[in-house]
């Protein structure tokens, strides 16, 4: 492949998921009409090669699959409905022909999942890593807003899924390779890292009830998140460390580990959100007919702006330390 | 500056210039209210450091001008409004604190320009290049469609602006130097190259009339935007060689040198259109009373699909060949 024409022509959609879609890839831009009575969701992350993957720790299709995978969970943590999307790649001849299509495939799989069109994007060379950009776009109804900004006095603060998963796997594949051998744990935590799920139900089934919601995906690690959801609604959160769900985790490596994972590690797109202790009754059953795990994790409290974590022994200030990606 | 939550409070913007924007930078993505009876348009374009600029051809300030520029270009090819942009930054310890807000800067001030929002974005280091990728997002009326797919046969074939300016300052750039000195016109020529002015009022006056036209615009080169028009609509395009206006190029420099950067320089960010005889008569005064340069430049023809070039001594196929940015 010497041509950007012909690698364009091939990873253009041939089918048209949304019937919303006027134009899509091959010309200036795509064209598509807004469904009535909704209002758009718009976000956007980028992966760079030595940064946040390496082939060792990513194939090729999960690195495509992982790249709309993070928007995916955005528009989740919003209680949108994913629609669209647009990739801009930057690529040196470190990858091949097959890889490049490999990380197409990833996405479109993904995509296929959630009815999404690949809509524009730019392929462009780079002088050594790979860097690819996703742009999703998502709807919600009008009067739908998950926003960090939301946690109140009171609210019950809770957690979808697991957490440290994906940090677990990360080290996991540092240590081994992409090969392995894993143990049945180490696999999925492996899986968790390579392919995480975004939360795009449980995101909806919030934006459904109507409701007064604080809503975040856990990207950057849980204390991170924490701290953003509090200094957002200008409130003080305590979190119960022995609620924080560890699980395989807990028991398979040693408690302190399991429990950094899980607070620093990020990358799990799992939502963390607050809502009155009403609501959130009308939460649970709706979840478990989803079979969406669903943890009660801590209150919105009395206090200066910040979160605590709380255990038997002690009570500590839990910093926003976490995944920040930016020059480290 | 050693953190990504500092920074990026640091460039969200503290203004709102659009009305219906709900939710801004600030949480896992942007929400915003579509204009009742219009479409949305949606691009997005890469500039990687060493391949699309260095420092020694564009200011920190001209590297984010470029980077909107180059896609509020793609929305005046479609007739739109620009209302809204994300940018995705990869950033190398080689770039400091003080060349990032200029980037920034240069972005703001275009944005300002055409009333748009920076609405979402990512910053995430990267190992060497520096890398900018912007997503704009624009309005349309729904029933405007100005796509390539739409040249017919008698079509006149148009031209805003001039060409070969942006190939002719990188060629100067090379040659001097960012600082110089240079002539008065390789002065203009650079700062086509610099500092591109999108053709916004152009592709607009264009949508409002609500009749056909093909529109495309010139980012790489006159020869390959005009074969995507013949090859979008499937019909021959005849240009004539002596209707291309490179004026004040065609007397500094050689012609054959002038033509070669008008044909194939690229990045000139000018529209290529067509539209039939009796509506090129309506086209004329409206971009006369806007100071807007347009130009016939050929016609819609009998023939194979592809592209012709016409001069008093000869007539050849012009081919795509241009600014391919993909491996090379």
């Amino acid at each position: 492949m010497k041509d950007e024409f012909e690698f364009i022509d091939k990873i253009t959609p041939k089918i048209k998921r949304q019937a919303n879609l006027i134009v899509g890839i091959g010309d200036d831009a795509a064209i598509y009409s807004p469904t009535v009575l909704k209002n758009q969701v718009v976000c956007v992350d980028t992966m760079v090669e030595g940064i946040h993957f390496r082939k060792n720790t990513l194939t090729s299709y999960q690195i495509g699959r992982k790249a709309l995978a993070i928007n995916i969970s955005d528009l989740a943590a919003m209680g949108a409905t994913p629609k669209f999307f647009l990739v801009s790649i930057a690529i040196s001849d470190k990858w091949n022909e097959q890889e490049l299509e490999q990380i197409y495939a990833g996405m479109n799989d993904l995509a296929d999942k959630y009815d999404m069109d690949l809509i524009g994007g730019d392929t462009v060379s780079s002088n050594e890593s790979l860097v690819i950009s996703v742009t999703a776009i998502g709807e919600v109804y009008s009067d739908t807003q998950l926003l960090r900004s939301h946690a109140q006095h009171g609210d019950v603060v809770f957690l979808t899924g697991e957490v440290g998963h994906s940090a677990a796997g990360l080290h996991v594949l540092n240590e081994k390779g992409i090969n392995g051998p894993f143990t049945k744990d180490e696999q999925v935590w492996v899986l968790a890292h390579q392919e995480p799920e975004p939360q795009i139900k449980a995101g909806q089934i919030l934006a459904n009830l109507g409701e007064r919601f604080a809503l975040n995906d856990i990207s950057d690690g849980l204390a991170s998140e924490a701290n953003e959801l509090a200094e957002a609604s200008q409130v003080s959160i305590l979190l119960d460390e022995s609620q924080i769900p560890l699980d395989s985790l807990k028991i398979a490596v040693d408690k302190t580990q399991a429990l950094k994972w899980a607070l620093f590690g990020g990358e799990d797109f799992q939502l963390i959100g607050s809502c009155s202790e009403q609501v959130f009754k009308k939460v649970q059953p709706l979840f478990q007919n989803e079979n969406i795990h669903v943890t009660r994790i801590g209150t919105v409290q009395d206090g200066p702006v910040g979160v605590e974590l709380t255990s038997d022994s002690k009570r500590e200030k839990l910093e926003k330390r976490g995944y920040n990606h930016f020059f480290k």
